[in-house]
């Protein structure tokens, strides 16, 4: 139970309610006997900045997980970025410091890598296909080029954020093979869904249907959608043979990064 | 457990870990099945613009209770006061509505009344002595005037504050007689001690240990501080054959006005 003595996390975003992160960082909390919190804040978008100047005034709150659609408004507004966040242009988590100042990190991408990592797969020259050149399609894209692929195929309908996001990773990975844009699925060795099609009962596809006979078994398929669990695409993979990572098991393995970034829990929880 | 879809209410002030409202609170929540949590915020002075602008914009935040040294300095900084609220320039609570606009009140007077009251005390007619004309005494002092004391005598070291109060009092009620001073206990129907004096384990008394002789057994003899819960002036009360009232009674009493404010509880709980 909360009390006036007990320590604060934060998730901020809007709308909040479906978030699982409180639930995940509270079960350890209690696990654990720690007298700490995770609460879930919606937040209006005109209260950007009281709510930074809020948190830095905020004593007993250790920080603030960031999910949609604040991950790149609040990354400009910070007291120091991480280098990845930096070139992200986009936070996940907030750490306040004791006095005061907040820094910024974004640890999508290293939650896709545990995810993946903990299936075997090994990223150093591979080949990956990422749907979506958002906040966490861009996280995850700079995470598998930090992690040695060797080529990435970029998609994104936004032909503006898709050659940005392929300029940002070409300058920040030089010797990496990326394209923008895919044929087929052929030779992959991962691919990922990173964009919102196939959240909630619309049963989309994230790509055009004809090109899943070109999937082969050995291609690791991701999705970052967590609602459903097993989405379209997820669906589709697994009826062709292929291992599957669904969206809760990346924001399961992203917790330990963002406990461990606000200081609340260690690296692996 | 906090979930994503919790709303919650806040206590700020500073220190804060001392404070009690959230464990008496989130037991309330948790015994009455409410998706409801309430969490202490320890803020700092410099902070208090930024974290009103950030609660107007707190979507699934219902209010907050305020306390120690943030109850004045907040109350010129709302969208609107309750009439006892104005009066006092003091607020010891804050409600949210649903367009984001700031209310306050000040139930510190309720609190202390519905405890006095759950004694058998009936402040029409009655003569009572407040000691400390601060921000509770100041709340405690207008609701007896409000419940139709007959006669207020008052005292605070501070010279300036206790002629404010009596000004003010004298004004909303007319009929009223009082006293800034006593120099004796004597007829006295309640005595309260609304000053710090007794706090901790100092073993203080707010008044001339000599005069206590002059205490009659029919005087109610209540103190707001909380710990030790049982004060000296509460002890010597007692061993004279008074009946007493402790801070953590008067705590207790005014949940249900806090709550009822906010609107997340009854007014009876």
């Amino acid at each position: 139970m909360i009390r006036g003595s007990t320590e604060l996390v934060a998730i901020v975003g809007s709308p909040i309610a479906q978030v699982k992160s409180p639930e995940n960082f509270n079960t350890w909390f209690a696990a654990n006997g720690r007298d700490l919190a995770m609460i879930a804040i919606d937040l209006r978008d005109n209260a950007l900045d009281a709510f930074l100047a809020s948190l830095r005034g905020w004593r007993n709150l250790r920080g603030c997980v960031v999910t949609v659609p604040y991950k790149q408004s609040l990354a400009g507004r910070l007291d120091g970025l991480s280098a990845r966040a930096a070139a992200l242009r986009s936070v996940n988590v907030i750490r306040r410091d004791a006095d005061g100042r907040l820094l910024g990190d974004n640890v999508d991408g290293e939650g896709f890598l545990n995810a993946a990592r903990a299936q075997g797969f090994d990223a150093r020259g591979k080949r990956a296909l990422v749907l979506g050149a958002g906040g966490v399609g861009s996280a995850i894209a700079y995470a598998l080029a930090e992690a040695g692929v060797s080529r990435l195929l970029l998609a994104d309908p936004g032909a503006e954020r898709l050659s940005a996001l392929a300029e940002l990773l070409g300058k920040a990975f030089p010797a990496l093979t990326i394209d923008t844009g895919y044929a087929s699925l052929e030779g992959l060795d991962l691919l990922v869904n990173a964009s919102p099609v196939g959240m909630g009962d619309s049963g989309e596809l994230p790509l055009p249907a004809a090109l899943l006979d070109g999937l082969r078994p050995a291609t690791l398929v991701a999705d970052v959608v967590t609602a459903p669990e097993i989405t379209p695409l997820l669906a589709a993979a697994r009826a062709r043979g292929c291992a599957i990572q669904s969206g809760a098991q990346m924001a399961r393995a992203q917790l330990g990064n963002l406990g461990a970034f606000m200081g609340v829990t260690p690296l692996e929880i």
